[in-house]
């Protein structure tokens, strides 16, 4: 069984990797891109469509050309966050996510509440990524549209396998995509550009599209339209803080090396974006409310026509859309480890697995987004409602910490004065603002569904605090004691007995050898038959240790066990029960079936026994040696999770 | 959690039962005959429509004369099957079930093959019965019929809560439907015979039916037609052997009580049968071959009118046929349990839970049926074909055996000659008789679904002997030898230490009270900053044991200390080796995953290595406290399955 599982193990997810080749898995900066920020790049495929879809629902034409001002805005937005989260790579080089900076600056309760959002802000990216991803696959082959669940669910299982290998095999698997969309992006934006000077782009197929309600005109009307798109647009930021949360993947200089990645992908998504946006208006496209075509094919379709080149573009959106998760599943394993590691969440999470990936933090990741797909049913119109506001929480505390950061700086030193004002004034610019948009997407998207993600984090903030305590306590009653190391005064042993074989003589022998202050051989009266032939063979091997038989009325093994115990431990409470289970070891998990399971209850009863002990003594019969030797292949570790 | 499970146990199955309480749940012939001859009682609602069913797919009315003489053989098979197993009850009374009575006179093969058989027919027993009692309620309330199956299996599971309160309760629940089915049979014959001498019974509804197919005369055939309705018919003798399993469940004189029990059983049965198949003819009642209404409706309905005696008759109908699957419940677990006995299924079938019924044979055979009414879609017509194989296989060998059973008495005494050779006699005309029709059965019914089921008892043959093989292996394995007893000349302690805590102090103290020859602190080394941390508390606290540290390049705390305890073994073979776990307990189950589960895997791998003592040295943590405390209710005993 192990061995078989193990085996699959291997050749799903490779060679168990040390501990020393940690280092080997930095990561250069043109596969850090990719890696880090295929999130904010592949929202340039929708961020466009979103702010359309609410200028076109005012129901006048007119409305588009808000968009322009709009995208500008984003685009102003985005160099400020970058801006901003520039500052944080270098002040943080051992990796500064929102929960970090937050925990440094503003307190715990601040840095649970970041961590809260962060955590539901990438289970979100791997749902809304992926979903959007499988739609416009389904929308090319319609055909493959009653599967998206599962088609949606198999990208989340590729996608963890694929990080299960490793964070340095994950980012070169995920480049291609990435730069494909990038190149074929700026091709478009260059022929858009051309077919402009020379003639002018055709019509985009949804020019002429009708509203679907009359205009409504008035200067605030007018005004709540335009904060309400730019609300929508702002989903072009999500992703932007894993780069600075991912510091200690980059190569040295790490900090450096991060802040220029991030510059990297604030021109690509800028420049992309805004070309986008003007294309879009020069072809008049608009945004149909239901699905596609989406306004980016639409004007691949006016630039280029059908052709090979339009195929290849959508091929390298849906492409980055489905990798764009793979940003998350960097960011929340490393997360979860950090708070892991500061009790916040609980062990498992802390731990490297055996290919250096945070795999327990990865199939959870996993787990929940894929839960999240079928409930939802990969609706994307109503997951995309829960997106953003975490990611807008997070921002704003993170900026906040960076503010007070600064200052700490501030009155610490007298060096470089200048150099901190510009930066504190950068990230104060940062959270003054993003602080301003969150309320914005909470007042938007807050009824259309921003009430579970709000309602999500509320429960992990809990959750995470209860955590907390409860290892506080336990960390509290396991305080050493001096007294603690005081041996006990006598040691009262009890070989449990159920026949005379093998496995009972050799406990019996090994409790000897114990030395304890008296020993006993105890057995469940259950069956009268076995209990005659038990004394018989007692009789018979003249065994030089008393039988104590104790009474089952109710044909129940552990109960009178534990009731005996309970009297010697009432009548000397100092001394110590030492309980020996003569236990045979079979070899294939169906022999197990082939033997009660008594002992295995019993030990478990009796480790909540005050002054109770519990020794196996195994004896390991002859198909249990094969089955040790399949779980243990000389080159693979055994199973861990 | 174990707590509130088994508060709910108590309420569905009642308190446990003490063991010397087993005498009280012995049963008088009035409720012994409702608990073991449901079934066959039951029978006679659908075993003159199988008849018909043949006889009317010939085309022609007129076969359906030969009802009668069909009839006459089914009654007269009954009589001479009942006959024998009345020898059975004498010769066995400590319950002769084929298995037993097989096994102590025809040897292994042939005992198991019966024992297969009769498990088979045990499972196909609560199948057929439920389902076609359901079919009844599903006719009468066509609403109900698209919820067949869950039904269906809902009949099952109360049948199991039932049982698993114990045989006596169970016996009194089931008396008034099969009494009640029995007395308006009863009522039934006599109105109709009344109404016959008084101006003859009026057609039933189905008199004039057009036959689905053209008359083919000959006297081949008509022999052909008459041998496979008989082959149908036989359906009524399902469930006789059950008394004769059941002996032991009588209250004394066991044997006299049983035969007599028989006796009164195969009365009602023959005379109901020959009864219904009378008034059948005489109404010109024909069975159609999709369902409703039934033949014994039609002749209620034309005897009656669709008044109260019909309805209460149809209530009637559907409880017996339901309860008949409680036949199944007693046998299945009985033989499960002698089988276990016998080592040819595992241990766990054998004992009694604590309401003293045989409860994992309960749900076994509960589960095992449920899962075949959920597979054939709880459609009685399939499931109907597999039936029957299985009891007339066990039929000839039981009978097959007691023939040889009063050879060997016959050699072995010289008192009660003439008795014996005619209980030989009977038994031999039983053996022939049933013999052959197992014959007809198999070929009438091999493609219809007889195969699935005659497969399914090839498996359990060959499932049996392997059980036996494997524990006859390892208890040749476990046979104790005088050199077991020899005490280890040295017992080397390794104390597994993550960190200095309470339960580490705890470990050391109690490792050194039991004198091991040396003694050492083992950590592996996972984190550097752990590490570290361990070492300096080490050197503060002034440990007197050495602490030693094994580097694990993959992360991983079970194969390190697997490998040094291996070489521990290897230089000194004859030695022993005692691992002790520091282990501190939570009390609730989510408690448990908030701390790592290595010791756990860790004490799994150690059972196999040779010549190691596991020792787990529990440290009650206060949340513990409580939750033993909810464990262990001082008037219910633990869980046991």
């Amino acid at each position: 069984m192990a061995g078989t599982t193990d085996a699959l193990k291997r050749v799903m997810l490779g060679r168990a990797l040390a501990s020393n080749r940690l280092g080997e898995t930095l990561l250069p900066k043109r596969i850090a891109l990719p890696v880090f920020c295929s999130d904010p790049i592949s929202s340039v495929a929708y961020a466009t469509e979103q702010i359309l879809l609410v200028l076109g629902t005012a129901g006048a034409a007119s409305f588009l050309g808000f968009a322009a001002p709009i995208a500008v805005a984003v685009a102003v937005l985005l160099a400020v966050v970058v801006a901003s989260y520039r500052q944080t790579c270098f002040a943080y080089p051992s990796g500064g996510g929102a929960y970090v900076v937050s925990k440094d600056n503003l307190g715990r309760n601040a840095s649970l509440t970041a961590a809260a959002a962060l955590l539901v802000d990438y289970v979100m990216t791997v749902a809304v990524s992926v979903v959007s991803g499988v739609v416009a696959i389904t929308s090319a082959f319609t055909s493959l549209a009653p599967y998206a669940v599962p088609l949606s669910v198999g990208f989340v299982v590729l996608l963890a396998i694929i990080n299960l290998r490793g964070v340095k095999e994950s980012g070169t698997a995920f480049a291609f995509p990435t730069y494909a969309f990038v190149a074929l992006t700026f091709l478009l934006l260059a022929s858009g550009i051309y077919r402009a000077l020379t003639g002018g782009i055709p019509e985009a197929v949804s020019a002429h599209l009708e509203p679907e309600q009359t205009a409504q005109v008035g200067g605030v009307f007018t005004l709540l339209l335009c904060l309400r798109a730019f609300a929508s647009g702002c989903t072009a930021l999500t992703g932007v803080e894993a780069v600075s949360n991912g510091v200690p993947a980059f190569q040295e200089p790490k900090s450096k090396n991060a802040a220029t990645t991030l510059l990297i992908m604030g021109a690509l998504a800028i420049s992309m974006f805004s070309g986008i946006t003007g294309l879009a208006l020069a072809s008049h496209a608009q945004a149909y409310s239901e699905g596609n075509p989406s306004v980016i094919s639409q004007i691949a379709d006016s630039v280029w026509g059908r052709g090979f080149f339009f195929f290849a573009f959508q091929a390298a959106t849906a492409g980055i859309l489905i990798l764009a998760a793979n940003t998350a599943f960097n960011g929340f394993p490393t997360l979860a480890s950090i708070l892991a590691h500061d009790r916040f969440l609980p062990h498992q999470l802390r731990n490297r697995g055996d290919r250096l990936a945070f795999s327990n933090g990865i199939l959870l990741l996993a787990g929940v987004s894929a839960v999240l797909i079928v409930g939802f049913d990969a609706n994307i119109e109503k997951l995309i409602h829960l997106y953003i506001v975490g990611v807008f929480t997070s921002f704003t505390l993170s900026q906040l910490g960076m503010v007070r950061h600064w200052r700490d700086e501030l009155s610490r030193t007298s060096d470089y004065r200048r150099s901190i004002r510009r930066s504190q004034l950068i990230n104060g610019t940062g959270a003054f603002v993003t602080a301003l948009v969150l309320v914005l997407v909470v007042v938007y998207k807050f009824l259309g569904g921003a009430y579970l993600a709000i309602g999500a984090m509320i429960v992990l903030f809990f959750l995470m605090r209860g955590i907390r305590r409860h290892y506080d306590d336990v960390s509290i009653e396991l305080q050493p004691e001096p007294a603690g190391s005081i041996r006990p005064s006598r040691n009262h042993a009890i070989v449990l007995v159920s026949e005379l074989h093998a496995p009972t003589l050799r406990a019996l022998a090994y409790a000897k050898a114990t030395r304890p202050s008296d020993l006993i051989a105890l057995t469940v009266a259950v069956d009268d038959e076995k209990d005659r032939q038990l004394q018989a063979a007692w009789n018979a091997w003249q065994m030089d240790v008393p039988l104590t038989i104790v009474s089952s009325p109710y044909r129940e093994i552990t109960r009178p066990v534990l009731d005996y115990i309970t009297r010697i431990h009432r009548d000397s409470p100092r001394d110590v029960v030492t309980v020996f289970i003569p236990e045979y070891v079979v070899g294939q998990w169906w022999e197990h079936l082939l033997h009660n399971q008594s002992a295995l209850r019993l030990k478990g009863r009796l480790l909540y026994q005050p002054g109770v002990m519990v020794t196996s003594v195994p004896y390991q019969l002859r198909s249990s040696e094969k089955a040790a030797d399949l779980e243990n292949p000389a080159d693979a570790p055994a199973l861990r999770l």
